[in-house]
């Protein structure tokens, strides 16, 4: 009988954020595998690995993917092409793997590429996790969205015309993956009116986590790959319903 | 000292999608609230509590929030009026009080009002929880979204112009609270082309969980309130990057 392939949501940071059941499962799984950002020098870290850490048991058998950052789709896919027949290895001898996953599997998840290629060879389950969106909500103390209010998870790549026009369609939203185009996005939040309502949130529940009002960011700011702006929906008419 | 109002997230159902976090909070207050769904005869029923039911120590004070399910938002703002004080003595007194909630607290969450009418006199810590969204992907195991594409979480409330618009605009997306929006729903979503792509989840990892392919509900299927329909955002490209 072969192994289940499990995807693990890790949640964003804080080890506490780890459901029940990803950290059962942590527990008792032989092999486990993640993605770790390939250095020019050393070796590179997991930033999933590291909020799963804490919980491990030890013993484990793991198997790293050592990614190079890269906008050349074909360097992951060689590693994923060299790595996962390890895996595939394991589930075949009956040994569950869980794959650890920053915030949520399958919301910008590399888990995505596991389910793709094991899939249909395997049992897989996966186990939702805190996305960083909700955890730096929670951490500013701002409601996503209530009542008719949509929510738009809008990765800042995106050229000028299509983030304006998903944020002027909107109520709530977070602009993910800022990193160098923090100055795009803020030009466009800026068109749209909407600076008062953002906040600029980095690193949520890691160590070095930042959050303030996005109108008290220096015009050179410089934002890493893990942060995000959160705009918040109008607040709603002043008789709310249970919903 | 004051005590600490605590927005806890539960999660969507299944009480081992509890953070670790949630759950040691849990254990130590002495107080909670929730919200009840109040009917027209009986006590009502609090989905929040019977997640927590299983990790509830016993002996903690319980302030339900009895609130009747109406279109009128004055009737949930009464009881509101009534209970709140209640908490607010609690807090007081420097008791600890976690406040119940389904899913996430900040996402379409009756904790906003707990945090509204509580925040500026005493200490709020919200943890985040699993959304039923994210809960919904990993069961059904569709990617929400990956790389460039965005996503969107839509009320079934809104008009069909509305909703045609946003779905339009974004790539993955979950339409939410469908209720007798259905037919509504399922007439944009055919209108699109995007029958093909979206998958109908029913209390999701609760008692009496459904989910299937959108296209196999009958014409005149009746959905509950806790249902959604997700929609798949086109397939990437076949070379899929760490991001």
């Amino acid at each position: 009988m072969s192994g289940t392939l499990y995807g693990l949501g890790v949640g964003p940071g804080d080890p506490g954020l780890l459901t029940l059941k990803a950290h059962a499962i942590l527990r008792a799984v032989p092999v486990i595998a993640y993605i770790r950002a390939k250095r020019k020098t050393g070796e590179g870290e997991s930033l999933a690995r590291a909020i799963a850490a804490p919980h491990l048991p030890g013993g484990q058998v793991e198997i790293p993917f050592d990614i190079p950052m890269s906008s050349d789709p074909r360097v992951g896919q060689a590693v994923f092409d060299e790595r996962m027949p390890r895996v595939a290895a394991h589930l075949e001898a009956g040994r569950d793997v869980a794959v650890l996953c920053e915030g949520d599997p399958l919301f910008h998840g590399s888990f995505i590429s596991f389910m793709d290629r094991l899939s249909g060879d395997f049992p897989v389950t996966v186990v939702a996790g805190i996305s960083s969106i909700n955890a730096a909500a929670a951490r500013v103390g701002l409601a996503l969205a209530t009542r008719n209010q949509a929510f738009g998870a809008i990765p800042a790549t995106l050229d000028e015309s299509r983030l304006e026009s998903l944020l002027a369609g909107g109520d709530g939203a977070a602009i993910i993956k800022l990193g160098r185009h923090l100055a795009k996005v803020r030009a466009v939040i800026d068109r749209l009116g909407l600076t008062a309502r953002a906040f600029y949130v980095e690193r949520v529940t890691q160590e070095g986590e930042v959050g303030r009002a996005l109108g008290d960011l220096a015009a050179d700011f410089a934002a890493p790959y893990f942060s995000m702006i959160l705009i918040a929906p109008e607040t709603p008419d002043a008789g709310r319903r249970y919903e």
